[in-house]
């Protein structure tokens, strides 16, 4: 998906909504339950998708929910996938990054045999890690910057010599590797402070953000730090928040509250 | 696997190598992609683990490859693992790494659903992207710490403001969290100067040494870097190098001989 489309997209639903399907079979209705592992499964994400997919401008399919069930699991992803409809931005959330024979395996994984608008990777590896992603036409990689969990603290926060952090330092490196059309960074919403100073260094990369709901962020918080005028500039995912809105045979309509909710937290960045 | 069982081995087979299945159904014999890409790959695994284990003490399976192929790929993973011979070492080459409740999902994954021994981990994300990995008993997390690929410059090779490599900074905060039965390092064969005194710095930790034959470096020079007298210490990967070293039917052969080729010029550790 090109850029401006995507833009146009915020602006038609006026939403930066991306609903994390982080679905587990455990917490899903028991009602599904009954119906078995991989249709409980299929059926619980069609009718998330749904319900919210008039507010929701992005689909983000954590990758680790769906591997632990091994070929199962690659069912309900590929059915999962199949059920978004066009137009809204699809990521495999998946973190991967390796050397770059390897990486070029993962894009074909999730570009060509999925077919993933973007991909989130991990930069560690540098260079010939990331660029695989990079040689696929309006396919994006969302790349690891500041993450919303405690352990950002541990590598990410260190400063170096030049008096940048490793995730400044990091996020400027993969600047040069891929552009605005290609490449956006994932900064948790729970670094309000560090959100606005990225904007400011980054005014143009598209931010995925999460960490609101369940890990504390709050969406007006992101959206005045970082939003971008006239473009939005951000993606503002909400998982466990919206598909566990609800616990019975109500949890669709649970969902699509809650997503609803969210969007209109969102509104006055587009009055 | 202990600790223990896997030294037992490496001094029994007088070997420290780990055969690496980066099985390409492009680059397998011709006679073996008649079968088919899952008949075809599984066939080729088999082969060349039969040709192998002998002097093998450990495989790593490259995830990426199998990724690529969805559903069939994870037939052919499931397939390849339950070949390899009780006794011998297995890795999920994966690099896996994301928040906590995510990374237990990755866990279960490559450690129940699949029962490898270990698993590789990207370190980006700090403590709680990789303590899930390591509650489970006899499992091990291999943490990429200087990696062989050209891109290691990008971030791992920065400099701290307390004058320590990121890299180097990584693994101290990993040896925290983890201990010497429980946490091996990626530490790649291109940085030979490094790898000494990566082993100076870390004396009892297990190191996955990738990067021997194709891209370059050599399996003694490792051994004199870091080998740890009475452990081993290393578990010194080559995949190109033994699985593509023949090209028809006597591929397996071709395979058996390099691999039997790399466990020679190991042999003076064990005089």
């Amino acid at each position: 998906m090109k850029r401006e489309e995507l833009i146009k997209t915020i602006y038609q639903k006026e939403s930066m909504l991306c609903v994390g399907l982080d679905s587990d079979f455990n917490k899903i209705p028991k009602h599904l339950q009954s119906l078995g592992l991989k249709e409980g499964l299929i059926a619980f994400n069609i009718s998330i998708i749904e319900a919210t997919k008039s507010v929701a401008v992005a689909y983000k399919i954590n990758i680790a929910f769906y591997e632990q069930y091994g070929l199962l699991g690659w069912e309900v992803l590929e059915a999962t996938l199949n059920a978004i409809p066009e137009g809204i931005f699809t990521i495999a959330d998946a973190k991967r990054g390796d050397i770059g024979n390897t990486s070029a395996m993962y894009a074909k994984a999730f570009f060509e045999h999925l077919s993933f608008h973007s991909i989130t990777v991990a930069p560690y590896m540098g260079k010939d890690s990331l660029t695989p992603f990079l040689s696929y036409p309006n396919k994006w990689i969302i790349c690891l910057g500041l993450t919303s969990n405690p352990g950002s603290q541990d590598i990410q926060k260190e400063v170096l010599q030049n008096g940048k952090t490793v995730y400044q330092h990091t996020m400027e490196k993969v600047t040069q590797w891929g552009n605005i059309e290609n490449t956006m960074f994932v900064t948790g919403a729970t670094h309000p402070n560090e959100l606005a100073s990225l904007r400011q260094q980054f005014p143009k990369h598209f931010f995925l953000v999460p960490g609101v709901g369940a890990q504390g962020g709050n969406a007006k918080d992101v959206i005045q730090a970082a939003g971008i005028a006239q473009e939005g500039g951000l993606l503002i995912n909400s998982s466990r928040g919206i598909i566990y809105a609800g616990e019975d045979e109500g949890f669709a309509t649970s969902a699509g509250l809650a997503a609803q909710k969210l969007k209109e937290e969102m509104a006055f960045f587009f009055e």
